[in-house]
């Protein structure tokens, strides 16, 4: 349809500007496949309006000519809900990234209302100049966006005490599918008054409009943080571990990370300037923070004591407490070089599921058993938010084992690996897509995950919401 | 249709069992009225289903039939929601009290699975006897129910910290319109596959579905507690007093409210033995609980500082600080006392409303401002949880000047009121219903209050999943 598409492109050059509408194929690329360089689609053109009004012109004009839409932030996910498809030659990207604006920020209410396309590390920076904490923390923080970060629902390594972003959102901003802007952007704590509509759109990964705005939930600022790495013999201590430290020291615990000997190998192996607090000692190993508004020397007392009698019930056998903020980073260090490592030392079949939390360890227990036909060549990891009962459970095969399969192999012992993994989290009540999503890559896997009675609901309410299917096609549901 | 509603009878006496259908209208009538005698409907029975199968089978059955459907859990609901109208002779009222069982409780997950008919009293106390908190917490625990909890998003007295019901639920069991059972009972802290449908029935009021379990949050249970009755000058301190107590504070604080004099001199006029712990004080009081895992000493000692604080930077006037647990009971008393004396002292139009929290002083002038017409035979008072912009905002009219006027002119002059308050809480960014929702009260209400963009998909949802309309009909939307 070359003159409907030039009709088309005119008009949305039109709504734009000369600067609003990507047209050239190679300024349009980064646009068109994901950071990881897994995954490349194509599009019409690549739409950056810089008003919410412009979004709400663009995205009607597409309505009326029928032209699917694919929403992108920072374009950092990791499930392809963000990246055309191939075949989606004759979609429009819509580029949040140049509504960039803090609007308001109001430290007595505790809210931030930020544009979609602020980056998370941005939201954080506005906070702590008003004093305030917004705890949402993530790897990507640099350059994934707010509107991404609720479309995807993300989570990270606090939502343990501030859940995850469906938690920290008071109201949203959107363009629906036939360009109407509904504004959803209120502040408030309670407010009873019919369906919750904003949940749907949290991690809707882009299905149902385009997310332009939010007021977000902000914290009070720890003053005090207190850090210890503690070694286990079996992941089956973690959940006790968490139990007891829970009962000392309260919502004070902000992350509960675990770590498999394996997965520390891997990074003291690749990055340099790692060094294991403990020289070895556990099998496993738990990454416990606290924070409070009291003095650091107070915090570390109270998680001193909690390991003290974690050591004396048999629950851990080793800890070591962070003396200083040097030690508190380098431990941190070791948890962040996780990915990083992985990527030098093989090619990863990776997991990103969720259990019940006392279930963690009999999750990778039944998980390495049914896994033995693939392990001979590959090494376990485990990486994960215990504390969240979220694992990220990951087959490492070394990069020569890997080259070495053909391309066919390779995928049908990543799907045959994917679909034991998924299957052993399911039949423990656990999730296939714990924070990461569903995208493309988890699609069709969903089908036989959910209850068919929740298929069809999620079928109805996309329907109800975009009729004609236009928004973010292919992604989450099948078309 | 008496031919065909024998018939129906019939069938329901077949799932039921003789004593799972009251038909009698001696037995029915509890069934039918509101907790406050306001309202009084009709119905052509009540199903007392003792199994969720049961439940399954009689909405499916209802279906079969086109018979609407009204879901009821204690019926403490204070706006009409789960009592059948008078014009719904034809409905059949589904009552949940029978679905009583606590099902599991995992101290590890920190969860509890609880049929909907549990009481939200039994909940909390399965919960602490595995020594963990189910924060929730209202007037009427020992006899409103977790399905209705849900379906009305509670909030009560520790939304501040731990939130309102939606945040405290992770998973649903429902029966949809159709008689589907949906078995949405996950129990995980992430969870990112589509659409979070648990969300649109938390809050829908009974109108998408029976809620009949669910999975909920438990938390640390706090060793240690303090109290402190605050006096202060004007409403615009509290949002000041709250931001010092937070910023030294942290998350330890789980309630602070707010009563103005005039609401104070009420309850001390009519409850006996209530006595002002700083003998009349201030024109407005907040009440702050602060909750922990410290020594009582220790975190008195932290409130004793702030309030200090708050004092020598003019945040208040004064500071009582409970050094007994008798004491911070008969604080506590004042502020539950309210609901009662008012009710002794004359007749309430009363409302309850939210704000973004650093207006709650400029709600309160603007609407007494603008109500001077009518507040020259009744007491304003206010009381609320200040720390969710949350108030209650009442005129208080003497019985004697109430029931001297006629039922048209007290019907006006109410509506009159409400009117006022409502916008001018929605002038600053409020809601009409905070915490107590729309049921029939609020629901044309709604109508003015809403975006239109936002009407139109609560429309097209709840058409979408209930499609000949047969839940809970002409409650929160027209029908």
């Amino acid at each position: 349809m070359p003159k409907k598409r030039a009709t088309l492109l005119a008009e949305l050059r039109g709504i734009l500007g000369p600067s609003g509408l990507v047209e050239d194929a190679g300024e349009m690329a980064p646009f068109l496949g994901d950071w990881w360089g897994k995954r490349q689609g194509s599009a019409l053109a690549v739409a950056r309006p810089d008003t919410v009004e412009r979004v709400a012109a663009v995205v009607a004009c597409c309505a009326r000519a029928g032209i699917p839409i694919v929403p992108q932030g920072g374009n950092t996910g990791l499930c392809g809900g963000a990246t055309p498809r191939p075949e989606d030659a004759d979609c429009l990207v819509v580029a949040l990234g140049r509504l960039r604006r803090i609007r308001a920020v109001d430290p007595y209410n505790q809210t931030i209302t930020a544009d979609a396309g602020c980056t998370l590390a941005e939201v954080q920076a506005a906070a702590a100049q008003a004093d305030r904490l917004f705890p949402l923390s993530l790897g990507s923080e640099g350059s994934c966006q707010i509107g991404g970060n609720i479309s995807t629902n993300a989570g990270g390594t606090a939502v343990l005490r501030y859940g995850t972003m469906r938690d920290l959102v008071l109201g949203i901003e959107a363009v629906l599918p036939d360009g109407t802007l509904w504004h959803g952007l209120r502040g408030l704590r309670k407010d009873n008054t019919g369906y919750d509509l904003k949940q749907l759109f949290i991690g809707a990964e882009g299905t149902l409009g385009i997310v332009t705005g939010a007021v977000l939930k902000l914290f009070p600022r720890p003053t005090s943080h207190a850090t210890a790495w503690v070694a286990l013999d079996t992941l089956d201590q973690a959940p006790v571990l968490l139990a007891l430290t829970r009962s000392l020291c309260g919502e004070r615990i902000t992350s509960f990370e675990v770590c498999s000997r394996s997965q520390l190998n891997v990074v003291y192996r690749n990055i340099p300037d790692t060094r294991d607090p403990l020289d070895g000692e556990g099998d496993w190993v738990a990454l416990i923070e606290l924070a409070d508004m009291a003095s650091d020397a107070e915090l570390q007392g109270l998680l001193e004591q909690a390991m003290g009698r974690a050591l004396e019930e048999g629950m851990a056998i080793d800890a070591a407490l962070a003396s200083s903020q040097a030690q508190a980073q380098a431990i941190w260090r070791i948890r962040h070089a996780v990915s990083g490592a992985n990527v030098r030392e093989g090619y990863s079949v990776s997991h990103d599921i969720s259990v019940p939390i006392a279930a963690v360890g009999v999750f990778v227990r039944e998980a390495r058993e049914a896994l033995r036909e693939y392990t001979q060549d590959a090494l376990t990891l485990v990486v994960g938010h215990a504390g969240d009962g979220n694992l990220h459970f990951i087959l490492l095969f070394p990069h020569a084992v890997w080259q070495a399969l053909i391309p066919e192999t390779r995928e049908t012992r990543a799907a045959g690996i994917t679909a034991i993994v998924q299957r052993t989290a399911l039949a423990l009540g656990g999730s296939i897509s714990a924070e990461h999503g569903i995208g493309v890559a988890h699609r069709d896997e969903l089908q036989a995950a959910k209850p068919p009675a929740e298929l069809a609901m999620m079928r109805a309410i996309k329907h109800a919401l975009d009729p004609r299917g236009l928004m973010n096609p292919g992604k989450l549901l099948q078309p």
